[in-house]
């Protein structure tokens, strides 16, 4: 099974004009993402924000799900939900994939355009295939800042299909993300 | 490019207890799904349901984004939106189809478990690369019911992940099925 992680980012990611923001935290997003997490073999699935608040939120929905009276009422979403790690920045999250696993991951951005130096689905699934720690990010908002996706090691290909539009949601380029790269 | 449609069943489909039931219409199965339906272009998106309330609620949502405020706000969100169409059955859905096509469509359902009498990808692909008018079903709550089922042409394998868990969103479903049939 290939060492693959994700990471949704709720900062730096910018706004309809462009200005970095923290995003709000989407409740879908969390089901949505950790369920499909859950079926391609994922093994970490991090929410991070730099805000209490949305820390606090995350963690109480995770609560109802894995200990309360939710992981009764569907055990599933349980085993989903299970794999949502809360933290604060992207250091955070490469210290904790370290930890686990005694390396720090290649870091991978995704993106709705084009970028100059993106690779494509058949090039990263051989790097993923090929071992290591790799951590698959997904910005929330109008996407990740230019300077965290600078920051990355990989960039990848947009998402493209028969058409020339291209606003796919975060949780729909995630299962698609997936299922090309880590799909059987 | 491939006459495509979608259909979002919420009757008759069944519960956590296996009874026929309408369920109730979620904000994002719109917003995800004729996303990724303009994404892949598909012709129509169909949002079935017989409940007089579910329709409305439907009606003002796609009225807000299609010709409302929500238009000016995000003009690409209403060009997802805009392939909507509300429908009382899946008889109202072919009839539609019939008269844009000229045709009545192949039906095909999908279904998180698999068939006996299921087709894979590449032959549903095939399929719809051939001609004519087809309709891709996807069930809400717990799934479509067995009766409904039967009655379809096709039942499309399900999509299979690196583990054996198997309960994604039909949000996640619709854009991964829409990427391996009509992906480039």
């Amino acid at each position: 099974m290939p060492e693959l992680y994700v990471a949704l980012i709720h900062f730096p990611v910018v706004n309809k004009n462009g200005e970095v923001i923290a995003s709000a935290v989407t409740n879908l997003d969390l089901h949505d993402i950790s369920r499909s997490a859950r079926t391609y073999g994922v093994q970490r699935y991090y929410v991070v924000t730099p805000l209490d608040d949305q820390q606090q939120f995350v963690g109480r929905l995770v609560d109802h799900w894995v200990t309360g009276s939710g992981a009764v009422y569907n055990p599933e979403r349980r085993k989903a939900l299970e794999l949502v790690c809360i933290k604060s920045s992207l250091e955070e999250v490469r210290d904790d994939i370290h930890q686990v696993s005694g390396q720090y991951p290649h870091t991978i951005v995704t993106c709705a355009r084009h970028c100059p130096r993106s690779i494509g689905y058949d090039q990263l699934k051989k790097n993923i295939n090929s071992g290591g720690p790799h951590l698959l990010m997904f910005g929330t908002a109008w996407g990740l800042s230019g300077d965290f996706m600078d920051q990355a090691d990989f960039v990848l290909d947009p998402v493209v299909g028969m058409t020339d539009y291209n606003h796919l949601s975060v949780r729909s380029a995630a299962a698609i993300i997936l299922d090309r790269l880590v799909g059987r």
